[in-house]
């Protein structure tokens, strides 16, 4: 089965600690990676993970808070100085572009690719992007200022062919196409064999669901039902509730109720208030709620 | 003696690397920190070392290269979180407002703290900031945008009172500052006790350049005569000296003939290429031609 690896580049909040950096993570898949957020220090935490920058052709931006976004112009200017030429998709609410536009004029003018900037409606759960093997949906969230999640959901596979199969009917090369496709395979004697014969089922689609900054949004769940992993924000745990509404965000609790909600496979919480001395307490709580419940951490990595 | 202090924050160049960072130092003297220079990340490399980021009041940019800037906006949106309410110098070359105010614009649009820019004409040699007890000149350099170093000279103290002659000649306490400041002590029967019998040579003034980045420049040499410590620059070995040319960038061989012209007393070289794979090597060069040299490093304090 193609990897589907999700890697925490950074999971702390506003202020970044001595342990938890500005957020960033990476959804590596089929050779492509996908980046979600990119605060300061991002390009210095992607090699230290050695993570291509090569193989990043979009990247998704929640929301204009410094502590999300501030590493794009170092990140685009290394590109540069490393040669790149295809293209770059930043995907990101408008308030982003100016300065995404005035970083690029003042560092790198003249660029030897394109950067293209899509805004996205933070308001709307829509289709923002997909390729022949994935689509990415943006999930409304609420917080200080427009901000959105992004679902990441593969598309159906095709069936797997059955080698042996193939083999004992002595089917072409050129046949395997169609029988990926669904046809049955006739053989030279009229005999049908059927095409549920010839093939096992695809690999199930997976799926994962970002989202950060946001107070806590019941009606969230809906649109991240069933998916393989959550990352769901938890700024703070229950008993600090009160400052998480007055900043438009989520406890612990509050995450894994999210889950428990949608039903999803694992919960990952992180966007650790630099406050926060004991995250054990933190996943204490969540697992109360939603048992099946990991800390994000630097250099995480998380198999799908 | 007060603390003059040089913390090295990054020492990299454009690309950075797993060990080295982007440009950042800072001179702690007399409970003030200057920084000079702010590549991404300086914030949490400032936490790391435990400096202190109430006390940063003046910062010194050398040019709008990414490497030296980028970590402005995350500083000072930190600084903002933290609840500083105190104005925040920036002295940098022009080129740099339109990212600093959409940057600020874009993430702290409503902050509690005036941030003064100072535009700083990177053709002349001027004192561009002084405060009681230190004067900072800029150092005209040359490189492929407009760029600047900073010299940091300790204004001339006062003479150190003797506490001995002061007790013998039951000199009272109000007459100190007129000893400090030159006069002779007359005593009750009308002898004249000469000022020099009174106190010692006040601590000597010490110095600090910061020139990076440039091409070699040997009218430099005249401005930093003699001080007691010189960062240069050093991207490249003498070896990749074209590249260093077509850069704009010096050599560890440059840097060091820099120093000797200069009779200095102690020389810095960093801004290593992230090609660089044998530091020792730069350092061995640099010292056949100034023995004095050292090689700078992430977290390395210099006690000038």
């Amino acid at each position: 089965m193609e990897p589907f690896e999700l890697y925490i580049l950074g999971c702390g909040s506003a202020n970044p600690t001595k342990t938890h950096k500005p957020a960033c993570q990476v959804l590596s898949t089929r050779g492509k990676n996908f980046m979600i957020d990119c605060g300061e220090g991002t390009q210095m935490r992607l090699a230290r993970l050695g993570l291509s920058m090569k193989r990043i052709g979009h990247i998704f931006i929640s929301h204009t808070h410094g502590d999300h976004c501030m590493g794009l112009p170092g990140l685009i200017c290394t590109m540069s100085l490393l040669g790149r030429t295809s293209q770059l998709h930043i995907h990101a609410p408008q308030q982003l572009e100016p300065f995404l536009q005035t970083a690029m004029q003042t560092f790198c003018p003249d660029l030897d690719f394109q950067v293209l900037f899509h805004p996205v409606d933070t308001r709307l759960h829509q289709l923002i992007h997909e390729d022949n093997s994935i689509e990415v949906w943006s999930l409304p969230l609420r917080h200080r200022v427009p901000c959105c999640g992004y679902l990441f959901r593969e598309k159906p596979g095709l069936p797997h062919i059955r080698r042996d199969m193939i083999d004992m009917y002595e089917i072409p090369v050129s046949q395997i196409n169609n029988i990926k496709a669904g046809m049955d395979w006739i053989q030279p004697d009229g005999t049908v064999v059927p095409n549920d014969r010839l093939v096992t089922p695809p690999s199930p689609s997976r799926s994962f669901a970002y989202c950060s900054d946001t107070t806590y949004l019941p009606p969230l769940a809906e649109l991240v039902r069933g998916v393989d992993l959550l990352f769901h924000e938890s700024t703070y745990p229950q008993d600090n509730v009160l400052r998480a509404r007055q900043t438009f965000h989520s406890t612990s609790a509050e995450a894994a109720q999210i889950a428990r909600m949608a039903q999803v496979r694992r919960l990952c919480i992180g966007h650790y208030s630099a406050r926060i001395k004991d995250e054990a307490a933190l996943l204490r709580e969540a697992q109360a709620i939603f048992p099946n419940t990991i800390l994000a951490n630097e250099g995480l990595k998380i198999d799908i």
